[in-house]
């Protein structure tokens, strides 16, 4: 099998090893539905409830805050729609750069007669103050705003913005998915009302997220039936993958500290590289994730350039890996004001637990050669 | 570990161990994301689309009538609250002896204008042919009745319902979980609009679902986002669920011809010896599922006694599993007019792939031991 190094982390991450081991059985012997009343069953809600106390624990919450789901979009799509259900009609406000399925529930409300309002962001993909001010002064029943941008890996100061939400009375939510395991996560610091958390990002299985939650908060279920997940998310809980989550969040938070420093030593060296090489760094000046660096190659187009970067040994990305069947360019660099034909050259490295000097040296001597060559093509289709 | 025998494959089913073989290489080298545009992303997608064809050949459908989601309950909500949001407020009519998944998102629909009516059925569980006629006179918009019902095992003529509902001009959808891999299931032949199924019941992993659609029929997705499944389900793809997904039905419908009759044969032991021991068989005289027993053990408690044959070595149920947290007597005995004192002691034993003869006898042995023990309690008691 051709294996490609993988940069894309923030697309999803091979499942830690330990996670795989911690997963294993409840693919095999212990195979209970967590509702049924006899061994099989009480195995399973066990195994549900540890799960439960080791996420709510990588987050600073309590077990009784975490409300698992399928994956982060459905939790996103649960705070947005399952809060906007029990309210009146009125305006809900989301980061420009939120991820779509943020953006997409949040534009379905309007059926229900809302209103909705992106809120700005500055050239680095900041969410811009007087916008934000702006929104709040027009009291937004809900509001979301990301972590960490799952392109650029902008931070948002999340504290501050809940901070205020909350003086403005209005409910606020934080898709926290990029930056679980990459920078810290806390539940209580950052003051939000709810946060959504996915697996698969942090060497976790695919088919859990969860949407930790103030109780205060009320939700309709986006999915109604047997009354699990305390009647917020019916459905035969998906065990293996619940166990594969709680593992994951202490793994990854456990090495939380030593990963950054390290990953982010190796993003310094692959920017040095990139910037030489005369490529552009998105948000270069923001706080950033330390694993993700976004950059345009002025000139290429960045398909192109990850389609050439695979056949090559190397997997990465050229926009968010959920809209990468959308010929669009970036909506997140469009938001920041990139011109549209930069951010059709735009390309995403993000790295990970596995993601060695030799992978980030590999890929800038390829990408000088792979970018050398497109520029001799050009330069000869000129001469010819 | 304590291994009771398992006789509760209505709630859940041990994998397959070849469904398994099948799903641990996406647990490995094989991690990508689907929607990624290199060598990993491009290996998911393909098994993505190979399980769609296989699932869907399974039911006689097109692959692109079938949409993945993260369960079966998911999917009865995407169908009804997905169909009923482009649609102006009408009347909603469901089975009374629904699964709870199908009945709640009904009862939501309230919240917008709508008109939920249950349809009755008779003191064996079968819809009523009189009330039926009442409901498509007062022009339901929406319908859904199930294939075979959880408990019971009781099946419906959906091809009929389906065929009146056409006529009528009603979208009509069937919850075929527990149908599927039991009996013959085919999306043409029954004629339904909408279908639901789900991987768990038939060897296949917690994590995975479908509805397949006659794509006429118009839905707004449930969980917005990337445009994952046509637009309908966003989120990242289970690859490793939808690829056992997959390989489950292939292999339940191959098998089934040979195992309904295994299973029936085993099924009229049960309750042959179950009988004679003076037990009530519910909807003994309707066509049923070949591996589901319901019955009731006038003057026990279910839950009593389930919990005394866990002990024992035997797991099964006292009710369906997602309400088995709830003390409530089974909601279809008591829509089949089944007095609440013996819905009470109502216990479901459902077959599988694993179960021998042995077991069944090792059940009715054990069963007829701790009723009499507990029946002699009961004459001390008296006596004393």
């Amino acid at each position: 099998m051709f294996a490609p190094v993988y940069l894309d982390w923030n697309a999803t991450t091979p499942l830690d090893p330990v996670v795989r081991a911690a997963m294993l059985p409840w693919l095999d012997a212990r195979f209970g539905n967590a509702s049924s009343r006899h061994e099989y069953g009480r195995q399973a809600r066990a195994a549900i409830d540890e799960a439960r106390a080791r996420v709510a624990a990588a987050v600073g919450a309590h077990p009784t805050e975490v409300i698992f789901t399928s994956c982060g979009s459905e939790a996103n799509n649960l705070f947005i729609k399952g809060a906007a259900a029990l309210m009146k009609p009125g305006l809900v406000a989301v980061g420009a750069i939120e991820h779509p399925c943020v953006r997409e529930p949040a534009r379905q409300l309007r059926r229900g007669g809302w209103t909705l309002r992106e809120i700005a962001v500055d050239t680095a993909g900041r969410i811009d103050g007087d916008d934000w001010k702006a929104v709040l002064d027009a009291k937004p029943s809900l509001v979301s705003v990301m972590l960490a941008n799952n392109e650029t890996g902008v931070l948002q100061d999340v504290a501050a913005l809940a901070h205020d939400a909350r003086t403005a009375g209005t409910w606020f939510h934080s898709d926290a998915v990029q930056g679980l395991g990459k920078i810290p996560v806390d539940f209580r610091a950052l003051g939000v009302h709810a946060m959504t958390l996915s697996a698969h990002k942090i060497g976790g299985p695919l088919g859990a997220g969860a949407l930790v939650i103030d109780k205060r908060l009320e939700l309709a279920p986006q999915i109604a039936g047997g009354g699990q997940e305390r009647g917020l998310r019916s459905g035969t809980e998906n065990v293996a993958a619940i166990v594969g989550f709680g593992v994951a969040c202490e793994h990854a938070t456990a090495r939380l500290e030593s990963e950054a420093g390290r990953l982010a030593g190796l993003r310094d060296r692959l920017e040095a590289g990139l910037v030489a090489h005369g490529m552009r760094i998105f948000s270069a000046g923001a706080p950033r994730l330390p694993n993700t660096t976004f950059f345009a190659a002025d000139g290429f187009d960045g398909e192109t350039l990850v389609a050439k970067l695979d056949r090559a040994g190397f997997a990465c990305a050229s926009g968010s890996a959920c809209s990468s069947a959308n010929p669009e360019p970036s909506h997140t660099l469009l938001a920041m004001g990139v011109e549209r034909d930069a951010a059709r050259g735009a390309v995403r490295v993000s790295l990970g637990r596995d993601t060695t000097l030799t992978d980030v040296e590999g890929f800038l001597a390829t990408f000088e050669r792979l970018t050398n060559e497109l520029n001799n093509l050009t330069a000869m289709a000129v001469q010819s």
